[in-house]
């Protein structure tokens, strides 16, 4: 069989997600003093792009309640993206009046999916967000899209290659291009994760790809990685691995940042990111939320964490 | 950036080493009994390779004590290799002695690990295998060998590439040609694997390849699609990913048979296994030494099993 040599890239960007889609799926919702927090250690430890909440009903999803109170109350600093997740014009309208430039709408590829929960399908759902590309250009805001159910879908199980393909020409349409291919339900293997964002990116050029792995069957870090390969040069992490699977109790949840970035570092793929500050905003991350974050390097510790001796006998022993 | 498109093999084969390195590490040690019916479980799961145990001192490793016991007792099923871990000759022939025609010969690549150790290097400590290569040869034994801590050592951090070249070569001196590069530790990343893999096949062709990780940091199943695409075809599990790792208290240990199953079915590779039986094999396991399994799959199910209606959906919606 032919090896032939992977290049790698210099560096990959880590959008942190905790505060909105990590903590969606918490039980014990921490207080805008405990987020703001949070956010301040994202930021300090060096991540620059943040989805910071939502712009959604708060009887619907109560831990975004507060998503407005946190866009005005925080300390914005320089060089770093805030985001929100919106799904519609009035989403977009409120992240606009809370002070933020940049928001994400977000449809399910698999039509089954829309069918079932919208009685439409995505396409339409997406030319139905008319109203917010032309919103977001009179007021200089940024839009973006997520495609969840890309890799798989409870209600279709697979989700052929079309339907992702549509939803992404139908947001282009619109003039998003910074799209993210999302698999809420954990359901992306690497080989799929390789030839979906392979193709996407062949198909799509004008495209920045984004990728959103939930660690529900331990396969986010191959994703990743499988991502890398693709091309694909952004991806999603919330600290503490936080989130858990609303179709699987008891599962993982979003694949945690700190163990993206430690793998990242081990692999010589810089983030910008301080790994030991991200390892300790996940432990806040947890003591916030009251249980133990399920990332793999707060139990083990970094691999160099282990070396009993320095660094210097690696070349003398 | 190109994007080469990857050539996936049809088939990976699973080595399951659940009732050695996985017991190893547990405080709860089953009976000889429930060790007979855990290896009737894998067998009928249909794995074709079982490291049953290890001919190791018995105060050492009292997990390992019954050995002897377990080869004398077990039904041996045609097609499957049934092969114990030994640390020299006297482990060869208590193998030889208890019905065994494989052992597995393990060394540290790591010469400051080795020294600090047995103090003697990895070549010397291979060149003393000549006696266990010659008893094998007279008695229609096979060997084969591990190397671990090729990927990264607690004494020494990484290891430089020549001193698991150096293992090999000594190994394949020896007329040793099957050999584990193996990650005890829990440090390999798929950038690293891909790398030495691909510079080992290179340098020997003549070697049949295995790889072994642990999931400590949660890197195994990425280092597994990275050994693949290395053109890697054997790798290690353990039911229920048992093991842990005596440098990370609390840490996962082995990457769990039933995670890397599920993967690789998931990306269409064939491992001869069934997955279900392999699930049910590693809830035996766990409830054996007394805590839950630490496989993904056992607590989120297969990617199949979130499926709400029916596969005909698929291509209808």
């Amino acid at each position: 069989m032919s090896t032939p040599s992977i290049s790698w890239p210099e560096k990959v960007s880590l959008c942190e997600v905790g505060l909105r889609d990590g903590l969606q799926n918490e039980k014990v919702i921490p207080s805008i003093e405990q987020k703001l927090q949070l956010l301040d250690a994202v930021v300090a430890s060096g991540v620059k792009i943040i989805e910071i909440g939502a712009f959604v009903h708060p009887k619907a999803v109560p831990q975004m309640a507060d998503t407005d109170t946190l866009c005005r109350t925080m300390k914005k600093v320089d060089g770093v993206e805030y985001r929100a997740l919106v799904p519609n014009i009035k989403g977009v309208q409120r992240a606009f009046d809370a002070g933020l430039s940049k928001a994400k709408l977000t449809v399910s590829a698999s039509e089954a999916h829309c069918l079932a929960n919208f009685n439409s399908t995505p396409v339409k759902m997406i030319e139905g967000f008319a109203d917010c590309a032309e919103f977001a250009a009179k007021n200089a805001m940024t839009l973006s899209g997520a495609i969840s159910t890309s890799f798989g879908c409870p209600f279709q199980g697979k989700v052929p290659f079309e339907q992702v393909e549509n939803a992404v020409r139908s947001f282009v349409k619109l003039g998003i291009t910074e799209l993210s291919l999302s698999d809420t339900t954990g359901m992306a293997n690497p080989r799929q994760v390789y030839e979906l964002g392979t193709a996407m990116r062949q198909l799509f050029p004008q495209v920045q790809w984004v990728m959103h792995f939930h660690n529900t069957r331990d396969m986010a870090l191959a994703n990743i990685v499988a991502g890398i390969q693709a091309g694909v040069r952004m991806f999603d992490g919330a600290f503490a691995g936080l989130g858990g699977c609303p179709f699987a109790p008891g599962a993982s949840g979003n694949v945690a940042s700190e163990d993206v970035i430690h793998m990242l570092h081990e692999m010589g793929i810089d983030t910008g990111v301080d790994l030991l500050k991200a390892m300790d905003t996940a432990r806040l991350a947890a003591s916030f939320v009251g249980h133990a974050p399920s990332s793999a390097v707060l139990k083990a510790g970094r691999c160099v964490d282990i070396v009993k001796e320095k660094p210097q006998a690696q070349n003398n022993a």
